[in-house]
């Protein structure tokens, strides 16, 4: 965990080696991705779809049943949990950001709950075998899985973003 | 909770009394919502639209810093933690599916993590008071919120999808 704190950042007022839980969330799966390396990944979807990222997802046994219906072309959203972010800083100052900005303005994966949300398309999906191969992710090789969403185009886009 | 199972449902083969916890997550605040009966509130974010559904979130102290940068008309994604619902269930029967259906292709509240995703548009945002005013949400009236993310139309859209 890279625990280093720029200029104009601010820390929550919490222990960061004893983050208060209010509720456990389980692990149910893992993603495999080629980015083993935080300083050299992609920096967002996009980046990770044009380097050609592969992707894939292995989901824990007692979960499989949870895949029927979910096949080839499927539009998902996948939800996984930074595991090596921090999870203490409010604001934040990024590279390509001119100020400190909140946590809540950016997709830093160094959040409260860090939980990465991922808008992608399925290739494949064997439910048996528990393996889905993504059009990409932008995560660490080894980063958990939470949660697959089917993605709705009535539901997922705010009012006033159509069509972007 | 709700433990009622309809024909052709699959449970998992989890103890729903003690679900696995590989992490624990804080609840940063909660949403404030017309919906206070499962029964009669809507179905989803596009009929709490419809439907006039004001909503707000109030966030907790530690972690209203992070709401800098934040203001009216921006974009975003709510997450939210729908603490009354069941987490067991695999294969569900939802009135408007003719087949029971796998979680993972469904936006049910019951699923392993019950994480509610939601993608709307804010109204105004006071950081110094907690107080955030959305255009709609789809969640019970008290449920807790695990993060705010900002909705990035680059990103957020899967390939295919644009345009829809």
């Amino acid at each position: 965990m890279i625990d280093t704190q720029r200029p104009g950042e601010i820390r929550a007022p919490v222990d960061p080696a004893a983050m208060p839980a209010d509720v456990g969330i389980v692990f149910i799966g893992v993603a495999r991705t080629p980015w083993t390396n935080r300083s050299t990944m992609p920096k967002n979807l996009r980046q990770a779809r044009e380097r050609g990222g592969w992707a894939r997802i292995e989901i824990a046994p007692p979960w499989r049943l949870g895949l029927k219906d979910l096949g080839p072309g499927s539009a998902v959203f996948v939800l996984t949990w930074f595991d090596r972010a921090r999870r203490d800083l409010l604001v934040q100052a990024p590279r390509h950001r001119e100020q400190p900005t909140g946590v809540f303005s950016l997709r830093s994966p160094v959040r409260p709950n860090p939980i990465g949300l991922h808008a992608t398309r399925l290739l494949s999906c064997d439910a048996e075998a528990g393996v889905l191969e993504l059009d990409a992710l932008d995560c660490l090789d080894g980063t958990p899985v939470l949660d697959i969403k089917p993605w709705l185009p009535s539901v997922d886009v705010p009012p006033g973003m159509e069509g972007q």
